[in-house]
């Protein structure tokens, strides 16, 4: 997908919300389990229902790797029923040297066929280009992500005073370009969304942390949004698992529902 | 595997010989490629004949997924080929937030059976110790890899001076121990893993990059070895793809010996 059919998107449904397909057996609605394919069933519905206020899905790959070969005949199945429109992310976190990434992103953009993948940026310049050799092919490599954890490395301040994640920014920008790669720019700290932008003009964003993990959607619109949006905000759990019972995929679409008509004021806002 | 398990194979057999399975389609002997499986051909075969001077195999997990789901079915016969007491390594470069580290944990230690796999540092404490939760499974995290993009962020000093890789080293130590966590420390800077020993006297280093990405085995033991070896040291292609023809097995067996001698002297020398 291209950037100008992603932003056309964006324009078309008024929202810039990213579902996360983090498919856990252990918290689907009980009901699911006499399927045949739990998980399939339970992904199924929730596009169905979601996909008229989504833009994106962000399955997480590690939920379905963790059930074995039919997690990966489960996954391809899944990736077959979102719409042709909707950008797609495989939440991968992947990364390695040259000729290994190379299979990486054959395994996520041929033998299936993904948007993008998340890239982990630890390994460098090498690990990530390869990703970047497809068409129409997206790498969303990790900056500033949302965790505890991301306090560790990305925040050590070099020599001159820069933090890590901004000389991440700052290097990978050379490998790709706005067409081709994206950022994954954590919400729990919403003035460090502006100074990644300042960094990054014209990149988009994926942002993973409002909701469940404690971001605000309007202080991530506030200093991240620009001139093609260049946001797309994840929501998983408080989508996904925000019912357990048979209504679930009604009450997933209530809640991108909301998401959606909160992003519509604020794409007007400050679009 | 326990430590001491680890180390009594490398006495036993006077090798730290890693295999690395990069089991490449378009790599292996021509003549595979009718059997029904051929990468399972070409691992069976190259661990039938190398096992007797390897410590550790070490599949290269994106060579499987590349093929699909079929390439996991593959990797879990693969595995189940392994003699038992050969350390096994997924090298699958993972890492994400807690819960999805679980799962894919998970994936590696329980649904196969592996004893250890490679995670990257980048998402911190909480994407690293999920990891470190399975008995006698391991985490073997990238500190200072091989490649030329290493030199990107790894090397990177902080306002103190130190190198990330080192902050690395230093952080992770606290996460787990050196009886569930190892490092991957590259072999093309040889004076550099001296200072990593320095930092981490005790635990393991799983060594790429001697042989085909010019590495010295001699220097890797002079800077590295500790009293319990404390090397894995990795050879891939120098092994498995020095022969072409129908002899690719017997020749993989050649090249694995002549490692393991010049292992067992550095072993007698250094120990």
């Amino acid at each position: 997908m291209t950037k100008a059919e992603l932003f056309s998107q964006i324009k078309k449904k008024s929202s810039f919300l990213c579902v996360g397909l983090d498919a856990d057996i252990n918290k689907i609605p009980k009901h699911l389990l006499k399927e045949k394919d739990p998980i399939f069933s339970f992904c199924k519905e929730i596009i169905e229902e979601t996909a008229d206020f989504a833009v994106a899905y962000k399955p997480n790959i590690a939920f379905f790797e963790a059930l074995g070969t039919e997690g990966w005949e489960t996954l391809q199945k899944v990736l077959e029923l979102i719409p042709k429109e909707i950008f797609t992310i495989a939440d991968a976190k992947r990364g390695d040297i040259g000729n290994t990434s190379k299979l990486y992103a054959k395994a996520f953009f041929e033998k299936m066929d993904f948007d993008s993948v998340t890239v982990a940026p630890y390994m460098g310049v090498d690990s990530v280009t390869p990703f970047l050799e497809f068409d129409e092919k997206w790498v969303i490599l990790l900056a500033l992500t949302s965790n505890a954890g991301s306090m560790d490395f990305q925040l050590i301040k070099d020599e001159q005073g820069k933090p890590l994640y901004q000389t991440v920014l700052e290097k990978s920008q050379s490998w790709g370009s706005d067409e081709n790669m994206m950022y994954v720019v954590g919400a729990t700290r919403g003035e460090l969304i502006g100074e990644v932008r300042k960094v990054v003009p014209d990149h988009f964003f994926l942002v993973p942390g409002v909701g469940a993990q404690g971001g605000s959607l309007s202080e991530v619109a506030k200093y991240g949004m620009n001139s093609t949006c260049g946001l797309l905000v994840n929501s998983s759990r408080g989508i996904i698992y925000a019912s357990e019972g048979t209504d679930f995929a009604k009450v997933a679409r209530k809640e991108s529902e909301k998401l959606q008509i909160e992003m519509k004021d604020l794409l007007e806002k400050y679009l």
